[in-house]
């Protein structure tokens, strides 16, 4: 499997600010890429910061005001090999989190879900969060968590991803969220999904079921949106004018949703 | 510096449940320990599992329904080295996390501390806390986050420091939280502070300042709460019915409020 | 039908205070009764204020600092003609209100109770309600609405009339809360009750089933607890130190399920 | 003092609905007026309702699915009487309300205004909210309340005026939300402004400045927008299309800022 990926931004700067991308490709298998970050059309340096679970950063620091542009583009060649999950994993991502509440859903996730385990629970939580919400741009605000999207079932991807782990950590089940360029999505954007850690690994939940799970393509990982954003800054503000994501496959694989399948 | 600590926690587990225990003293300075966890009388085994920051958690599975104890003491000679900050760090600490909804109070933190940094805005944060909050045992719940303890003017260790973090990193600077044994605190009890990142090490800010922090001994740390409680179940469930803590020192050191002070 | 009904309330007042008693049975059927109100055990004057559907609030102003009592009794003979609902009470009590944020759960009672009307869907929300909380005394907070209940699914009495009244308003169902003497309540204090509007009147819905409707006895009428608090301040401020109620009927009647029941 | 006001509204209409406008003057002043409601073109019958504090509301039933247009168009001569105050309004509009949620933000109030009464507080409360919120357009939802502009620091004239409300009634002071035409205010559109309860009489607190406010004339009067909103559905559903209203006076006011000022 051969997937190839692009990611285009620009927008103004207000410095001396500190930007952190979160735009390129999990380490995992064979890639070749570009990065280029610049200023008013003066490339700057960035540094790259390893992150969990094979992410990687890129930060710039001390950028004076103008206009950024950012452009990635990576070719990648294989799948990652499978994810050995680390002892702190199951512990960690059953806590909730700033975005997946989990500690006020509990009630509700264990009345729903009750008797449930495993992949048949997996399956109830996607299809339950799919069929209850609406797919709707622009309908939640950024500091929405799960809470929010349960109430007011309607969001876009990070809200149901947001959801499904939510009620998954209800449960006692490890769940985290994953970043990624979604071959096959429409509209193209950068997509975000659940994964869920059953039986020993961790494996793909994606409630929008709007792009194959087969070759989505890991960025970054971590507790919820807070730990995943594309573009943010430390220092400084900006405003973001423009974004197009592409991302692409040699072929779209089938998506045999009988099967539990890990972003690789 | 000699530190001496015990904790005794007793209670009736409903299982079949595991338990994460976060109550053993982080590595750090030299130690002589002894942690016993018994159910119904009979010792249970533990798996000891490195958390971030020197944390150690102790972890128990399979357990059956029964009366639980653990017993934990620990004597603490010196002082750990100073922490150096691992490059994701300033990142994921500053990002908003469960019970400190940062990316919420920003704005309050930004219309009411601008203009400050370093160890002046430490002390700012910290005495403002302090000032508009009142320590009532009891007036928070565990779901309660730092917009709540904000509104409600009142609250419990974990609600101070929850604030003062949040405050902290809605001014851009990475804050995490410290569960801590605390020689001085009266009445004793677990107790949590903040940690903040300014002039590139990790300082302690306690807006109770319930205790001298040269002598805080460090047990978790984490974004929040969420990643210290010192018991908890990831699946079956407990309730607690007794808890005791002590924590001394060789000799009380004086706290001097004019210098940055490292958890150690 | 005789119905007889005492309250006692005692406690600090920190004056200068104005305070409001909500505790006297409400216009309808003959009654007797008697209001004491004293402060150091001198007595104070009242004022008697009408309120909406024959409540009857007492109003005490300019009350110095001290240890004030209040001995309420009466004695009710009969019951109340049935409410004629004015052309207002249709409107006004299907909004949303402080405690029964019935905006928000919106979508959640529509999904819930699609395709139900008239007295099917008051038993459906009723039932709902009684089964999927826990009666739990202490745990909800004073500025919990109904959101919080039904994400916690545990209360007391007013949470249950408040979850009930935002879910029957999601539905565009009129309802609204009434604080009641409640003949066989047990443990017997102060009760809450919904009172919902389909098929041209106002009927009681109890979704905690602890007391039989007919003999429930109305003392405040509002869109939910801020409108009905036995004791409140409008100035000063107090701790409630005592309170003791009670509520007889001369023969505890029959609560037949199957039937709409006013409250009279 | 002449002033000249229309208003038209157009949308789609899922019925069977039933709507509700509040759209017309309140009664004081003599007016002329003129009020149609069509259904693709067809003209449909409108029942008129009386409402609290002059407020005239147009229900109309059994709405089939179809464009409705809305026209209204109203001169007035002359100002209001003044209003006598209730003996219930200081009771009812000091109490907590969907999006005046005054019970949270109490001890926010208490510590900001610490100390103030009467216009001194109004102007205090009015120069603080004007100072610390951004009128920023659409950045606020319809489940916003007071609690969450007071953190986000930023809305529309509604989220101001709930701001002013529930800080006024955190203080114990009796506030309430008025819908009015404002002549002068730009661009033009309904606008609301908070009324507060001080020195026996109920007084314009405008925390936008948008509009003078001698000239505001007054449609509807509640709790907070819940009650006086100016198309809802009691039933069915709507989407709107269209709004366009006007507001003239003859002779635009000087806006004294020293006085109390009543909406008349």
């Amino acid at each position: 499997m051969q997937r190839q990926v692009t990611a285009q931004l620009s927008g103004l700067i207000t410095g001396p600010a500190e930007l952190l991308l979160a735009i390129a490709v999990a380490d995992g298998p064979a890639r070749t890429e570009r990065l280029s970050l610049t200023l008013d059309g003066v490339e700057l340096v960035t540094q790259e910061i390893a992150a969990p679970h094979g992410g990687r950063l890129h930060l710039v620091s001390g950028v004076p005001s103008g206009e950024f542009a950012v452009d990635y583009s990576a070719t990648v060649d294989g799948i990652a090999p499978i994810e050995v999950p680390g002892a702190l994993d199951r512990i960690e991502y059953a806590r909730p989190s700033r975005y997946c509440d989990s500690d006020k859903l509990m009630p509700v996730a264990q009345a729903e879900f009750a008797g449930l385990a495993g992949k048949a629970l997996l399956d109830a939580v996607s299809s339950w969060v799919g069929a209850h919400l609406s797919y709707v741009a622009g309908s939640s605000k950024p500091i929405d968590g799960a809470v929010d999207t349960y109430l007011s079932r309607q969001g876009v991807c990070r809200d149901y991803a947001h959801l499904v782990i939510a009620l998954l950590r209800g449960l006692n089940v490890p769940a985290r969220l994953a970043a990624v360029y979604a071959p096959g999505l429409d509209p193209m954007d950068f997509h975000a999904v659940a994964e869920a850690y059953v039986e020993g690994a961790w494996w793909v939940v994606d409630a929008t079921a709007l792009a194959p799970r087969p070759s989505l393509l890991r960025i970054a990982t971590g507790r919820d949106a807070a730990d995943t954003a594309f573009l943010s800054t430390l220092s400084g503000s900006l405003s973001l004018t423009g974004i197009e994501v592409t991302a692409t496959v040699d072929e779209l694989p089938a998506d045999d949703l009988t099967l539990l399948t890990a972003l690789r």
